[in-house]
């Protein structure tokens, strides 16, 4: 047991229904007199009446996708225009984004009302993208200092939209129980997040508007955020980065159909973690959990369904070798890489497809 | 669900042999170029080579349980004439007390090398004691920034204080699970306490110089202490006060004669909890699973083995109940607190004798 892990400083306010009096609270132990409320055209209104009782200053609606320079830029300007001493973002991971930018900059608390489970507000990584280039870093000024949850806020999320972005927040939880700089606590939350996930996620699909369901989703991205945002990028995420930027597939059922895969191939190597992620699933096996869920909620099962070609296994090889962790639990080679991206592709039993034996004499699939 | 959380700042290191090394860079990331060194007497020589790295001023050696006024006093005018920027404490309970004590008054960041199961070092508590009465409070300047845990320093706890330690934590995360501001984030963090704890108790009996045992056991402090502190006092931790404070019993024992029975009591009214301490312990029941690890160590079982007499369970029926708290799963009266007592009194069999049948209709043992 070697490790540092770094607790961030954060409230979490969980009350379904009661975003209004949460957001006055927050705003009021932060000492915030001048708000300025960010949130999209779309969501207007709805922000309007998240913060009716708070002392707002200006709302902004200038937000857009991975947060433009530009967009930032104009944010940035406007909160200093109205002298904003507390920013209230109400949205996804774009409208968060937007905060933390102007955050980076003015140092300004942020209260974050997250409306998917897109996680971000549970981190302290910013990004800005100019010329098509996203630079991202951490900064602990854009960790938002409070975040209220309030699950009536995720009730018009569609259940596809809520499926595939309940499944990338367990492919957080999933791949940090491996990930780079993953230690027992990160394990410990990871496996807390894959439990309220694996309970929401059926849930939701059962009774969209049912709010026990929509509230463990919430809990699990929040935790999948936390834990993925200490743990780092494990082999999962570097496999569906390099997939999605090389072949422009879509983002949510990439992670969903490649995580079984992947889960398949570490876990006779990382049998503690494939352990806590059984236990979490509550089933005899990680994979048994995993695939169980999946069928629960009709998850995607093949990347030539999205677009993947099969050549583009091939020519995917190289670059996953490349970006794949040094301490990835089990030993990445090109072959075994070539078996897991075929079996994903074709969507293949992950049990027998995925994963050959695995030798921990030569490192590679025997 | 419905809770706030509040997640407190601090870098947690792992580093068995190496805290030497570990200090000099958590003091580096701090910034301290003047570090005032707390240890008592007996760990000087321990707390001189742990901290040989770092810039230390001053040695205080001037340590005393429940850290009396005039102690705190002392330690504070030495951190002002040697200038100190960074405090370092090297020990249990006590040690980290004074440190918290400094830090109160000057704001001083702490760095904080437990050498116990105490867990103090992970929580934002001080306390102060004046003319035989003690004062607490919460303040987040007290909170050590950095905690290095060196499982070697640990090694000449003696067994039988390391069990009665690990099962006071132990009591921490169990009483969590239904104190009176629970969340799930408390009860996950609880629920990974006992796991390692459960793990570590029985590995520190039959191997008290194996490192792995200590580490689970250093671990699991170390979540009990963050859990309970976010949590409060449950009703376990009310009833050991009143009898500790009433009979002058033995602490540590106390707490671990009385956990069973307040489980077996709690237990069916809280059967969220319940399974999540059999879950953590990998048992049927949670009771079972408690029971289990009891008879692993040779804990104590009965109260009037440690002087508690058959006429102070009557006697210490009212206290209890004005101190439990309101919220208690399983309401708390005068017979069930008395069927409770007496049980724990003779060690009767917790399962059958603690806990008679219990109604939700009527709040009442059937």
């Amino acid at each position: 047991m070697r490790f540092e892990h770094e607790t961030l400083p954060q409230r979490v306010h969980f009350a379904s229904g009661d975003a209004r009096a949460a957001v006055r609270t927050e705003v009021e132990r932060l000492g915030g007199a001048r708000v300025m409320v960010i949130a999209t055209a779309r969501q207007a209104e709805r922000a309007k009446s998240v913060t009716a009782d708070a002392p707002v200053v200006v709302h902004h609606d200038d937000v857009a996708m991975h947060v433009p320079l530009a967009t930032a830029e104009r944010a940035r300007a406007a909160a200093a225009r109205h002298d904003a001493d507390v920013l209230v973002c109400v949205g996804g991971g774009s409208t968060t984004g937007l905060a933390k930018a102007v955050a980076l900059t003015s140092g300004l608390p942020i209260v974050a009302v997250p409306t998917t489970y897109a996680g971000s507000e549970a981190t302290s990584v910013w990004g800005l993208t100019e010329g098509g280039r996203k630079t991202t870093g951490v900064d602990a000024r854009v960790l938002p200092r409070a975040i209220v949850y309030d699950a009536t806020l995720t009730l018009t999320l569609a259940v596809p939209m809520s499926v595939a972005s309940g499944l990338n927040a367990l492919a957080h939880c999933v791949d940090s129980m491996w990930a780079p700089r993953t230690d027992p606590v990160d394990q410990a939350l990871a496996g807390e997040g894959i439990r309220a996930l694996a309970a929401g996620l059926p849930a939701v699909v059962a009774g969209p508007s049912v709010i026990e369901g929509r509230e463990q989703m919430l809990y699990g991205a929040y935790l999948s955020a936390v834990a993925f945002s200490s743990a780092g990028s494990g082999l999962h995420h570097k496999i569906c980065h390099v997939l999605g930027g090389r072949f422009d597939l879509p983002h949510a059922q990439t992670h969903a159909v490649v995580l079984p895969y992947v889960l398949a191939f570490n876990a006779p190597a990382a049998p503690h973690a494939e352990r806590r992620i059984a236990e979490a699933f509550g089933t005899g096996s990680a994979l048994e959990g995993l695939q169980r869920l999946r069928r629960a909620v009709d998850a995607p099962t093949a990347l030539r369904d999205y677009g993947l070609g099969e050549p583009d296994i091939d020519d995917s090889v190289p670059a996953i070798l490349e970006a794949a962790p040094a301490d990835n639990p089990r030993p990445v080679t090109a072959d075994g890489v070539r078996v897991l991206l075929r079996a994903a592709w074709e969507g293949a039993d992950p049990a027998t497809a995925g994963v050959r034996p695995w030798s921990r004499h030569t490192g590679v699939p025997e």
